[in-house]
This record gives structure tokens, C-alpha cells and sequence, in this order.
């Protein structure tokens, strides 16, 4: 993989201009892309700015993220060909930092589950995930060094897990979702992907403007983590379970103390609502689409669009009350339970064969409810294709997840 | 003014069609339009709904809000002639229920200071207000029997008090602002304006599907209402705290009961905390205007956003703790502090002669910011310029602001 730390050292360093970095990023997209179809287009003679600390550094943008000099398209002929006036803020952001948004990356259609064409870079019998697909695989496979994404539901951790890639799916509006599709704006995160924990860090710390974010060469010090089985929906792979194994015991090896940590039933009624938040709002963000192009939509978002025509404003009321009570627990959960980060499955297990389907999101949904930082790990593989283990910091301690997801990371090295 | 309710109740009666309805509406705007200039564009051949809850309705739509029919301009050369693919959702929603855009009203540059060219249909040597000023004129002269709009610092209930229209801005994210071009994330809200209480409660009712906000023919019961003068920011005009003490008295009249309330310091607090907030995300949200054309935005704009490149990170951070344990706080002041509603200043007086300002925003500012539902309702004028008063519930209680609204309404008739 392309790491941004590695290429941003050598071009401070004088060994590779800007220019340079990009044409070889360029290679890497002409000599991997045609396997793994991580793009919907590539720029093919974009302004490569010459200084910033993101510079040279391409960038791959989800096609659901508008940019002012490539077409958006949502992964949808209803909006095909579609230009925005402007860029997102995140991508005005890169720019202004330096960076290069060379292409943009396939999406499932509005970011929901019916499958995009994109391979697993380890295997191309297996979904490389979803929603976010092109922006995992393509920095899976090299072409990139750094993409973003977006998660409602699970689309930056299990991609990112699947493909073997560093993910983090930020606090709630770190990054903002302005001039983003909206699915659900209760839930719908920004986020990012990178080779590894300190390249994603790097990345985070300079979109957000909060350099306190990238993390000192020194470690977090003595680290508490609360293993987290996620009880209250059906069980993960074995081999995700020995991911997680896998992954605590390196912690503790590492210096962190590992306990067992039981959620209250609380969090299991959260999870329980997240379709209901989701659901409602999507219903609504996608009104039009609904009403002039309903035979144009995927089936699995216009089977799902149909269901939610009929949710009741009661139960969403009922559902956003559920994961408010949800929210303040969890601040106990971190405070009272003694615990720097929680650690979890990133996903239900590796990619599944075929690409029918992008997997699914169990392990993603409730933390995305409760707009706390979580940073994927790779930890291992499955019969090849990758796994990755999940790390979960309180509201606005995106640093403490990243500091602790570089524990395991390097423990697990 | 053409009240909502009164059409609807002919139309259902069968004393007028929809399209009849729609050509009253036209034949108004033929007759004011050219001395107020609330409009941006009127679609000359809109398709009519027969049926719906809001067949005949014509809407005025903010010309920040997305349609797909019309051009949506900012109110800035910089999004000249742009042309949306999808209707906002509030936009879909109305046509849902049978109601018409029919067009797009003036807006103040990216909904900021800098004025629009409107006039106030009381007077036309004052400003109507804004940024909503061509929704709230549109009404107020009469042309449109609802009109869509968007607060962030005091953009619908301002211009609704100058105007002498009734204003909501309801509960933070109750009408959906995917579709709305931003300014910031945390507070843009979109409201409406509409002749009197009730038809403002009809239609709210229907667009955020929650028939319980619908008014019902009986009174609130007594209500208990904390009179509060907002002593954090300077004073407003005599007349204005003449038309609060002249509601106060009306609704005790009616039977409510009224005492001051002081707010604890905390709400100077936050009030004094909301530009910082308002000015990180604008310059945000606004990146990419700023990077390209910042010759071609208006100078309060340009000046505005010069000045939130210097806002600290740790600023907004803590201006967001500022306004979290407000907003809690506000939870104990309305259930300790026995009150249903608060009332207070809509303004700080009536609209100020000339064209060149819109007015100040500082008696709506806090609560923009604390996400409660915020009501105006005309209580007077000031040497012929109207002056309103400002009913505000706690979160979630639009229902008990839009009911102490038209108590009050009721008590001034």
C-alpha cells in the first residue's frame, strides 16, 4: 500500500516533487485498476499544487461527495452526468491543504446497500464491501494513499475491514457532511481511508484542523480497554473471534489492560433502532428520487424506501429519545466502567464470496447511533481475504481511539 | 394577507378549485410584486395538484433551497442561473401534499447580512429584514399564503416581526435542511411564514407529519409564561418592550400567568458564543465560494469570513460545550422553573428605515442556537411599522409555542 506519512517524508525530503508522486500514483491506478474497478473517473491532468502538507498526496473523493470539476453521481443513473456548482468543504479542504482529489470512487447507489461492481484487491470473487467500496479497495490495492468515505450505517469500518485497509469513521460532524448525499442526517459520517493508523491520524488531524490528532511518536501510555462482544445481535465468523482474541491479547501483551465489558440493555435498544432513525430520514432525504424515479432505483434501496414509507413519526420520535439515553450512558460506560476505548468486532467476519452482496453492518450500526470515534484495525486474515478489529473512543477522544488503534496495530505487527 | 386556512376550508367546501386558488395567488403578486420584489422568479406554468391536504396553496421557497424546476441563485452571482437536480425535501413534501412552489423569494446573499433589494410591504423605505426577506414581504403583502425560509441567527422570526407576518422556526432539524444550501451545520433552520398562528400550525403540522402540532379549537388550558428580557445584549426600543408588556397583559387577560424570569449567566454565555460557532462552520461551509470568487461576495460576507479564517479550533470546541450545558440548562428552567413558554422580544424594534441594513439579530440568536421553538406574532406597531413578540417552548414542544402563540394572538385581536 501507499503510505501518505512515507510519501509526504520523502517529498519534505526533497527526494519526490509533488508532481512526481502523483504520476506514480498514477501508475499504480493504470497498473491495479483494471482488476479491482475502484473508480468512476480519474482526473487526467488535475492542478497538482506544489506545496501544502498534503501535497502530492491523490486522494480518492466517494462519488456522493460533490466536487466543482468532476461529476457526481451517487452511484445512480437518475443522477448521472450530474455537476455540482462547488466542491464538499472536505474537499475544498484538501485542496486547500495541498492535496490532489484525483478520482472519484465507486459508491453503491446513495450510499445504501445494492452492490457496486468493485473487487476485493485479495481476492476478486469477494466484495470489497460497501458503501464506501472504491475508496477501500483502492487504497487496499495501492492506487491510493489516502480516500474518503462515508458511513450511515457500517461504510467506512467493514469496507475498510474487509479490504485490509486502516479505516476511521470520526465523532459525529468532525468532518462535515456538507455537499454530501444525504441519506440520514442524524447518522451519516464522514470518514477516511489509509494504509496505516499513523497515516489515517496524519490525514484526520489536518482535515479537521486539530493537530493534537496526529499522533506523537510515543505511545499512549498505560491504555484500558473494555472488550466488547456486542451480545445483542447475532454472532460474528469464528475467525472474527479470533481476530478479537488475537487482537486483546497483543494489547495486553503491549502493556494495555484488557477487561470484559457487559453493555447495559440499553445499547441493545439502541441498536435495535438504528433502522428506524435511518429509515425515516432517508424516506425524506431521498423524496425525490422516490417520487420521479422510483423504477430507476436499485432494488434493495427501493424495497427498503417502500418499507419506510410506512415508519411513524412516533416511533422515530420514540427512536431518537432511545438513542439520546443511549448516548449519555455511554459517557458512563467510558466513565464509570474505567475504560480509555472499547474493542470490538469491525465486522461479522471477512468479505463474503460473490459480489451480490456488500456484507452486512451489525457491528457498526450502534456506534455510528452514537456518533463515537472508531478506528479499524487489520488483525489477520481468513482463508486470505483480511479482518480487521475495531476501536471505539468516547465523543470528541478520536485521538485516545487512534493512539490505542496504533497499539494494536504495532502489537499486532 | 391570504390566510392558509381560510383557503383550504373554500377549496374543501367546493367554493374554489386549485387552480382558481393558484390564479388569486398570481393576480395578488401581478398586483404588489412591483413595489415589494420579493420574488427571485414565479413559475409561469407550474403544474397544479387537484387533491392534497395543501392543493391551492402556493409557496414562496427561499432561494437557498433546492428545486428542480427553478434555478436556486444564493441570492449571489456566484450561483448564477444554477440549476439543482433534486428538490429539497421540504420542497417534495409540499408537493406531496398538493401545495405549489411557486416561487422562489429573494434571500440575502448565502442568507448572511448583506441586503437584498426588497421592500417592506408596510412601508417601502424600510427593510422587510432578511436573510428570509422576500418570504416574509411575500406574505405580509399579502401574494402568497406560505412561504418557506431559514433562520441561523434570526432570519425568519426578524423578518416576520418587521414584516407583521406570523413566523416559526421550529424545533432544530424538525423540517429537514438537506437541500438547503449551508452556513452552518449546527444552526440552520428552516421555518415558515404564514398570515396567523394557525395556519402556520396547519402547515407545519403537515410537512413535519406530526398532525398533533395541528391547532386544536380549544384553547391551551392555562399556560404559565416566563416574561424574560434578555438583559445579555443591549436593550431594544421603547415601542418594542411597550408591544412585550402590551402581550404580557393580554395573556394574563386570557388567563395565562406571567412572571419574570431571569435567565442564569450561562445563557449570556452562550448567546455571547454563537458567532463563534456560526463562523467556523460559515467558512467551512462556504470554502469553496471563499477560495474561488471571494472578490464576487458581498462586503459584510467577505469581511464575516476574513475574519472566521482566524477562529481557533479550541474556540468552536468550546463554544460547543458552551452551548451543550445551556442547552441542558434550559431544560431545568423550563421544568423547575415552572414555566411552559417563554416570551420575549422578537426584535429590537421594528424595521429600520432604509435598505441598507436588515436589522440585528441579537434577541433571536440564543435560542437559534439552543434548537428550541421560537414563535412571532404581531403585537403592535411603531409609527406604522409592525412590531412582533416572541413565544418559545422547550425542545420538542412546538405544539405549546405554536398554542401560547395564538392565545396570544387571540388576546391582541
Amino acid at each position: 500500500m501507499l503510505s501518505l506519512l512515507d510519501l509526504s517524508r520523502r517529498i519534505d525530503a526533497g527526494d519526490l516533487t509533488p508532481a512526481a508522486a502523483i504520476d506514480r500514483t498514477r501508475e499504480a491506478i493504470a497498473a491495479r485498476e483494471p482488476e479491482v474497478g475502484a473508480f468512476v473517473r480519474v482526473d487526467p491532468a488535475p492542478a497538482v499544487a506544489t506545496a501544502g502538507p498534503l501535497a502530492g498526496i491523490a486522494v480518492g473523493i466517494k462519488d456522493i461527495i460533490d466536487t466543482a470539476d468532476m461529476p457526481t453521481e451517487m452511484g445512480s443513473p437518475i443522477h448521472a452526468g450530474w455537476r455540482p456548482r462547488a466542491d464538499a468543504p472536505v474537499v475544498a479542504r484538501l485542496r486547500a491543504l495541498g492535496a490532489v482529489p484525483l478520482a472519484k470512487t465507486t459508491t453503491t447507489p446513495f450510499a445504501f446497500m445494492d452492490p457496486t461492481a468493485t473487487r476485493n484487491p485479495h481476492h476478486p470473487g469477494h466484495t470489497p464491501g460497501g458503501s464506501s467500496a472504491g475508496s477501500a479497495a483502492a487504497v487496499a490495492a495501492g492506487m491510493l494513499p489516502l480516500a474518503l468515505g462515508t458511513q450511515t450505517g457500517g461504510s467506512v469500518i467493514r469496507p475498510a475491514s474487509f479490504c485490509g485497509v486502516v479505516g476511521i469513521k470520526p465523532s459525529f460532524r468532525l468532518l462535515p457532511t456538507v455537499g454530501v448525499k444525504c441519506f440520514s442526517w442524524a447518522l451519516d459520517t464522514v470518514g477516511l481511508f489509509a494504509a496505516g493508523v499513523a497515516d489515517a491520524a496524519r490525514a484526520l488531524a489536518l482535515l479537521a484542523d486539530r493537530p493534537g490528532l496526529d499522533l506523537p511518536p510515543t505511545g499512549p501510555g498505560t491504555i484500558r480497554i473494555g472488550l466488547v462482544r456486542q451480545d445483542f445481535c447475532a454472532a460474528p465468523s469464528a475467525a472474527a473471534q479470533q481476530a478479537l482474541t488475537r487482537a486483546a491479547m497483543a494489547a495486553e501483551r503491549a502493556g494495555a489492560s484488557v477487561h470484559d465489558l457487559a453493555l447495559p440493555g440499553l445499547f441493545g435498544d439502541a441498536f435495535a433502532v438504528h433502522p428506524t432513525i435511518q429509515g425515516f430520514e432517508a424516506r425524506q432525504a431521498l423524496a425525490w428520487e422516490y417520487a420521479h424515479h422510483r423504477e430507476a432505483l436499485p432494488p434493495a434501496l427501493r424495497a427498503a424506501l417502500d418499507e419506510a414509507q410506512g415508519i411513524e413519526t412516533q416511533a422515530y420520535d420514540g427512536a431518537r429519545r432511545t438513542a439520546h439515553h443511549a448516548r449519555r450512558s455511554l459517557k458512563d460506560v467510558f466513565g464509570d466502567g474505567g475504560v480509555d476505548v472499547i474493542l470490538t468486532y469491525s465486522s461479522a467476519g471477512a468479505a463474503p464470496a460473490g459480489l451480490a452482496s456488500t456484507g452486512d453492518s451489525r457491528f457498526n450500526r450502534l456506534w455510528t447511533l452514537m456518533g463515537v470515534p472508531c478506528v479499524t484495525v487489520p488483525a489477520g486474515t481468513d482463508d486470505g481475504l483480511p479482518l480487521g478489529v475495531q476501536v471505539i473512543a468516547r465523543f470528541g477522544d478520536d485521538g485516545r481511539a487512534l493512539a490505542a488503534a496504533r497499539l494494536i496495530e504495532q502489537a499486532l505487527a
